[in-house]
């Protein structure tokens, strides 16, 4: 949800005085499968993308994932207006995992100039290992255009540990999908509006804006479905493979100053993003609910 | 001297066997003026815009700086084959200032594409302070077309000390000049190569590449002489004010990761960029005392 700080995206829409909340009809009755899964709103390019990505997070991550304990009115939301709607899972690690948590959501919001779709696949890692974090968002603003934010968050000051930027980041080969992404047609780089998220990403993180223009939704299909699609595959699999299922262990003593440097991403992401726009576009009740979810799972 | 790691810029020059270093008349009469102030390679919107940044540091830091202590074969040098010449001249700071050294470079390098322009200033200071340090980077490829590298070189991670990101780079108004450059027409972001050179630039950093087409000579005059020079001396008067003269001071216990941040950065700067690309442009055996001066200077 990092993006969310970039105010191009939004426009506040009415406050809903008292917005309602009334958990879908597949969600009152299961919590399988998860609300992510059905969300209706996405172009269906989006839509499969990310389903893709889960599929292969969850079936990688099996064995280190509890079931899900997120209340079903946060699990599927929306305004008072039904103009905004909302689906939020979080997936705490098992015990002995390096997972901290798996946190999914997708975010549909009517604007008078269209429809935003917000996807984001966010994965935190605990203090038993340094690797770093996912951060997967896709931004879509339009049928033709989407911001797309691809990373892996380094959780150690690069500068003081060139060891860390060249085992995670250099012989990873991240930089050579980052260029394959960043030279297509239609795909500027992107900056974030926010000087703390841009301190979060690491050197090689995807920022960018794909552009297809007026008449383009048939090349944007093109871009999510062929590159767009092969390289996020690519980046999750590496996560998973280097950090996520990795037996890398962080010396205990040195635990200290990695969560306090976690904590610190958990804080600002949550003041610089979601309590700055979620009651925005959910009024400010239902973002209460979500924002304290999330910080529960964040422990902040 | 960081761009010098985008190996675009470089086209290896003929070996020299037994390079030949013949000080410059005026060098060899008297040290004052510098030799960077009687450099005549440069395009003269480059030129006058480098002399005027480096007036302003001379006058605003007279106090600051010890004379130059730079042998006259490093103050002024060229390759065997006449083809790439250069000036080098570094300042220490006197005891008890900030100021550790100011360096400042001119490079120029006849290519079988045209002339290759380099022109630097990158103020270091020393551990009584944390404030940042200052880079500035002009490399001109043609006369229609500039890499420029500005920045105020964080020295403490800034995910970790979101203090220092608000005092030095969101209060001092940074990214409004970065802004106002990338906005330019003519104007595209540009990404070093180097992965650690990117992880040592702040948020607010002036990456640019700009190119003003093969017509556009007049247009990249008028880009120097007006937005480019303004927003350069607006970024060295915000150094020069906050950092290089502030009486901010920086606790004793503090400055031992402060040292060993910058030690990193000295010695992977040296390794990435010169050690790399001096012997290519000047023979091993210039190449060889322009960083044996420059190691000196650093203390690694």
């Amino acid at each position: 949800m990092l993006v969310l700080s970039h105010q191009a995206f939004l426009h506040p829409p009415k406050p809903s005085s008292l917005p309602r909340i009334k958990p879908r009809a597949s969600m009152s009755r299961s919590r399988s499968p998860s609300p992510l899964l059905d969300f209706p709103y996405l172009p269906p390019p989006h839509r499969e993308l990310m389903l893709s990505l889960l599929s292969t997070v969850h079936s990688r991550l099996a064995s280190h994932l509890l079931p899900s304990s997120v209340p079903s009115d946060v699990l599927s939301f929306h305004n008072d207006a039904s103009t905004s709607f909302g689906a939020l899972d979080i997936r705490s690690g098992a015990h002995d995992s390096p997972v901290d948590f798996i946190l999914e959501s997708w975010l549909h919001c009517k604007l008078p100039t269209g429809a935003l779709n917000i996807t984001t696949l966010f994965g935190f890692l605990n203090a038993s290992t340094e690797a770093p974090h996912l951060l997967m968002e896709f931004i879509q603003g339009s049928p033709t255009s989407l911001v797309l934010f691809m990373d892996l968050l380094p959780r150690k000051d690069l500068v003081l540990h060139p060891e860390y930027l060249a085992e995670f980041y250099q012989d990873t080969q991240l930089e050579k999908l980052r260029q394959e992404l960043n030279n297509l047609p239609y795909v500027q780089p992107y900056c974030s509006s926010s000087l703390y998220i841009r301190s979060v990403l690491s050197p090689t993180a995807v920022a960018v804006n794909i552009n297809c223009g007026a008449d383009g939704e048939s090349s944007m299909e093109e871009v999510m479905g062929a590159q767009l699609s092969s390289v996020a595959k690519e980046v999750l699999q590496i996560w998973l493979d280097k950090c996520a299922c990795s037996s890398h262990q962080m010396e205990e003593s040195k635990r200290n100053v990695l969560i306090q440097r976690d904590n610190l991403i958990k804080t600002k992401t949550v003041e610089i993003d979601l309590s700055a726009n979620l009651p925005r576009m959910f009024g400010p009740n239902v973002a209460e609910k979500i924002v304290g979810t999330i910080q529960k799972t964040f422990r902040i």
